[in-house]
């Protein structure tokens, strides 16, 4: 315990780590871009309105981080100077503050719930103030974690699943996949960083779920073996060692592709188009190989120069955010936790980094490295695992 | 009379001009890439299957064209070295030949009736042999030319028109812009090459039918100038000599532009990616601005850097063919001419080039060098005009 709790006190004192975000990367982002910072942190335990406190379990860490920490106008507005680095985070209720109305927010977040949010960052404790049941319905969603129900049978979820295959990760691939990339059988579907976390999920929707063709590229002959051998995808290709990555995609696929999922950009995107099947679909997803251009080398970043493959294909490129689809999330975590069950997606690694906060800039580079082997999540507090964290598919490769 | 019909004679001799493709262009096309071609053409008038002699009114000058004489992957093929150059044509039946069934394509096609075709390229006579009545209807498309009813009421159409606003040129506005564009009122409108013969139906469609708000691009003050004037857009801004077109066009939309037409291509297309509203659709009609890039600067053509802000913004660029709805077009086409009779569609500037074969090239090439003054027509043969052609709103700059 970091905290201290002194029952005749009408305060909480607490030693709060943080991760601050105090300088714009120019490029690849470096430590010194980020200060662990620890403050006192003092909070009343009778607060004019109730406030809810919080201690983090589990941090995300996600490609669009880099983008949060630019200001170049994106999705949601960049991370401030001097504050608590953005993340998505799986804490546990510790307590609820308040004097009167508070007996809502008791019910619906009983003391030791498992919650998801965007708000908490990269810290070990918050405490959500002024808060009305609409405000943290809003942004704590409760996960569905009973332990007669969780983990579901089958499978091998844990509460850091709901950062990952069960969290933006999966609803991503979900989203991006059906909705934007509409597939049907028996489309052929591309897909890049096919083995990263959110790439190998599309591919597995895609074969498994909807019954598509799917050629999968990643970064080393590891990845497209892992790929192939746990038939994640039915063809891997190697895009740093393909002499023509167009000419492998048109090998694999001489009549086109019909889906193309994008994580990556840059060339990738640029052979997917020169292989396009009449009427397709491009889903934007990501940019990996273009975050972290510095000021230097931002003139180096390229568009797709054969866009027009569009026209001459009838097809769409388009993108998606997947926090559009909120409403839509519960019924999404239960088709894949359906899908899960049924072993049609089996395959969702969890890259576990733990403990502590101080984990967090390795864990980012990693990601930017593609050393990851798969969803990566920073484990905050060392007892915080669900009965089943030691049975979590990691470290596959 | 350029043909010589013997009655005694089995066979019609006749000296037939025609453009051939006989080189690949590297670049901008030359007139060296091409060769006027005299060739002496026998027509038997008893052919076993029915034929239809036509004679040649007005050839199409299109952007398209240079697509087609470059084997680049494309949605038609090229045209193949040594033949005829393709084009959409206007001719007029002046017979049927053939001893049996021909009673059917004669009523359907009497004499002195004017039809538009793609299969008769740029040459003074065509004849389509071996001709069953399904085979004529599928190539060659009878105008609705009675001159009882044509031209309608307050229109300025001439048979020429069927080529521009009544053509590919007004059905690829109509297409792309009300079908890929998805405009609703009071969507702000961006249109690049505003004052062209597609850019300008598109404009009028989208200001005076479906009630939005225009922006439209051009390349010199005086285009500028005459779109304004003529309301045709309610701002105009030259790209050549705007210091920065993304924030010219930023400062006319602060809110983006939900729909952007595109037949331009390079520096307007990233500009207007970087000026999208939520859920914008960017329609890609055509690049002129990358036509006629050579083998050495073929390096120099360039995607849109900021493609990525389709996912920002949630957007979609989406490539057409026209061909692709031509079961639609004589609905389309009958929206559009009563559009024009209403006055909705006010300027569909002819640009005639009279007379003959011979024209071909300087005309193609004033295209490319934007020197033209909307649709571009070859005028092929001196007397073929329609009542109104005198009337028809010619050099409107």
């Amino acid at each position: 315990m970091s905290y201290h709790d002194d029952e005749n006190s009408s305060r909480l004192v607490l030693r709060n780590k943080r991760i601050l975000l105090i300088r714009r990367p120019n490029g690849l982002p470096v430590e010194e871009d980020f200060r662990l910072d620890e403050e006192i942190l003092e909070i009343s335990k009778h607060p004019a309105k109730p406030s809810i406190f919080l201690e983090t379990l589990y941090v995300s860490i996600d490609p669009a981080m880099r983008g949060w920490m630019s200001t170049a106008k994106s999705y949601l507005p960049p991370v401030k100077l001097g504050t608590v680095m953005r993340a998505s985070t799986i804490s546990k209720v510790i307590a609820i503050f308040g004097d009167d109305q508070h007996h809502a927010l008791q019910s619906l977040y009983p003391v030791g719930s498992i919650v998801r949010s965007e708000v908490v960052g990269v810290q070990s404790y918050y405490v959500l103030p002024n808060c009305s049941t609409q405000k943290a319905k809003k942004l704590l969603k409760k996960l569905d974690t009973n332990p007669q129900q969780f983990p579901p049978p089958n499978t091998h979820l844990s509460y850091a699943s709901y950062l990952g295959v069960l969290g933006t990760t999966g609803l991503t691939a979900y989203f991006g996949f059906l909705r934007v990339g509409k597939p049907k059988p028996p489309d052929t579907v591309l897909v890049s960083g096919a083995a990263g976390a959110t790439g190998s999920i599309v591919a597995q929707i895609a074969k498994y779920v909807v019954g598509c063709r799917v050629i999968g590229t990643s970064g080393t002959d590891a990845k497209c073996e892992w790929l192939v051998r746990n038939k994640i995808v039915d063809a891997a290709i190697n895009y740093k060692t393909s002499k023509s990555l167009s000419k492998a995609i048109q090998k694999l696929a001489p009549n086109g592709v019909n889906v193309v999922f994008d994580n990556v950009g840059s060339d990738f995107l640029e052979a997917s188009l020169s292989n396009l099947a009449h009427g397709a679909r491009v889903v934007l997803c990501g940019a990996i190989s273009q975050y972290n251009h510095s000021s230097k080398t931002a003139k180096m970043i390229t568009g797709p120069r054969n866009y027009m493959n569009l026209l001459v294909k009838r097809a769409t490129m388009q993108g998606f955010v997947v926090f559009d689809y909120q409403k839509e999330y519960s019924t999404a975590i239960s088709n894949l936790i359906q899908w899960i069950s049924e072993g049609k997606i089996r395959c969702y690694q969890e890259d576990l980094r733990g403990s502590g906060i101080e984990q967090f800039y390795p864990s980012l580079l990693s990601l930017f490295q593609g050393t990851n082997t798969g969803k990566v999540v920073v484990k905050i507090k060392e007892d915080c695992d669900s009965p089943t964290t030691t049975a979590t598919v990691r470290s596959r490769l």
